[in-house]
């Protein structure tokens, strides 16, 4: 049975304005053994020079950029949200980070893992919500919930490398087939836009809201690549028939 | 018999330099619930105007300022130093934080419990660890075990504040859908079959082994009820516009 591997951790900074935060998580990351940054828009491109990413430059240096969040998770299996608040996103469910870093250990096992950490102002939007599987949250006091970038991704590491790092011996499973990656939840639930579109299920100018819900439900539907496949298959044969 | 109470612990800062990482460790203690910070020989006066603070002026307002690591620790029965490195303290043994945060919530029973940072640079000197019953470590990697102030105290911070566990907020779970019972399953895939038959991806005769893998792949979605009941709303209207 395949070993967790804290390779498979990907910490994916979105939209950060202070580059000094930037390199804060960095530092962190390299404290706790997790190599894997990308960042999503980052405000200031001189954030590779951030000096506060003290022994972490080669973390800052091997960073990725991307465009989007759907980019920055495409060969995730598993996308987590942090997020400091607990009553405005009904639709993911919400865990706390010790409950949460069982999880993630256990996803290292065969897929690569996301957390995502949003801007220091704003926090996740509800597009980049849409993309996660769950939110985690560090417990914290009630009247003072909003944790620093730099020291919130500090403690989730430490909570997450604490859990990785801890050998358990290995209950065996059944093979499980491989979860599907985000992009080919995000394909699927593209087609399916498009089928429902074709059949006047969606009208036009409800677009929007449709496809994210869609991309929630799919989401849910915690499909394998094997399955994917078999969905799509079918989803392309529905749309053609559709529109001939 | 007395309860552990974390107004007990407090973070007793040793010769920081910058004031803000004071500030940082002030933010974590108000995310952490904890209000006693002493100072002792703070390098810059001026940490009290410190912006890291975000939501803890108070704390940093109420902060004391102590000449002497003794003189800050007086009135307290443990004393804990912190370090990152591993061998050179061969007087005062070495407790990975898990393992201390229990032994801290129990003094916290009946005594007041230090813990001290040392400085950006130097970490505690042989003097002040003399002062402690022992140190406490954060687990990280061997190449790397250097941690920002304000990161190192947000990691030792939450984990006593989860051991001692009072006045977390409780993890709120949106109410979890009702899952689907088996015929909603099977009226869904029956639908499906219906609609791939109809688009032509079900070729005649082979119809008997698809239907059942299709019930197969349906069940692993593990769809709750209101899922299931709008999945069949889009089938229906595919199925509908094939036949039209």
């Amino acid at each position: 049975m395949p070993l967790p591997d804290i390779n498979r951790i990907c910490v994916v900074l979105v939209s950060t304005r202070n580059p000094l935060n930037i390199g804060a998580a960095a530092r962190a990351m390299s404290n706790f053994g997790i190599r894997n940054l990308r960042l999503v828009k980052p405000f200031d491109p001189g954030f590779r020079e951030a000096r506060s990413a003290v022994g972490a430059a080669a973390t800052l240096q091997d960073a990725r950029i991307f465009a989007s969040v759907a980019e920055a998770v495409a060969d995730c299996t598993l996308v987590i949200g942090t997020t400091g608040g607990r009553d405005r996103h009904l639709d993911n469910s919400l865990r706390r980070l010790q409950d949460a870093a069982p999880l993630v250990k256990k996803e290292t096992a065969h897929g690569n893992v996301a957390i995502l950490f949003g801007s220091e102002k704003r926090g996740l939007s509800n597009d980049d919500l849409t993309r996660c599987h769950w939110l985690l949250h560090i417990p914290a006091q009630e009247d003072h919930l909003s944790m620093n970038l730099g020291q919130a991704a500090a403690v989730c590491l430490y909570e997450i490398s604490r859990h990785i790092g801890v050998t358990h011996s290995q209950t065996s499973q059944p093979d499980q087939p491989t979860p599907a990656i985000t992009e080919e939840i995000d394909r699927l639930a593209a087609v399916w836009f498009e089928t429902l579109f074709a059949s006047g299920y969606v009208k036009p100018g409800a677009g929007a809201i449709t496809e994210e819900k869609l991309r929630r439900m799919v989401r849910r539907m915690n499909l394998s690549t094997p399955d994917t496949e078999v969905w799509m298959g079918m989803l392309r044969q529905v749309l053609w028939k559709l529109n001939h």
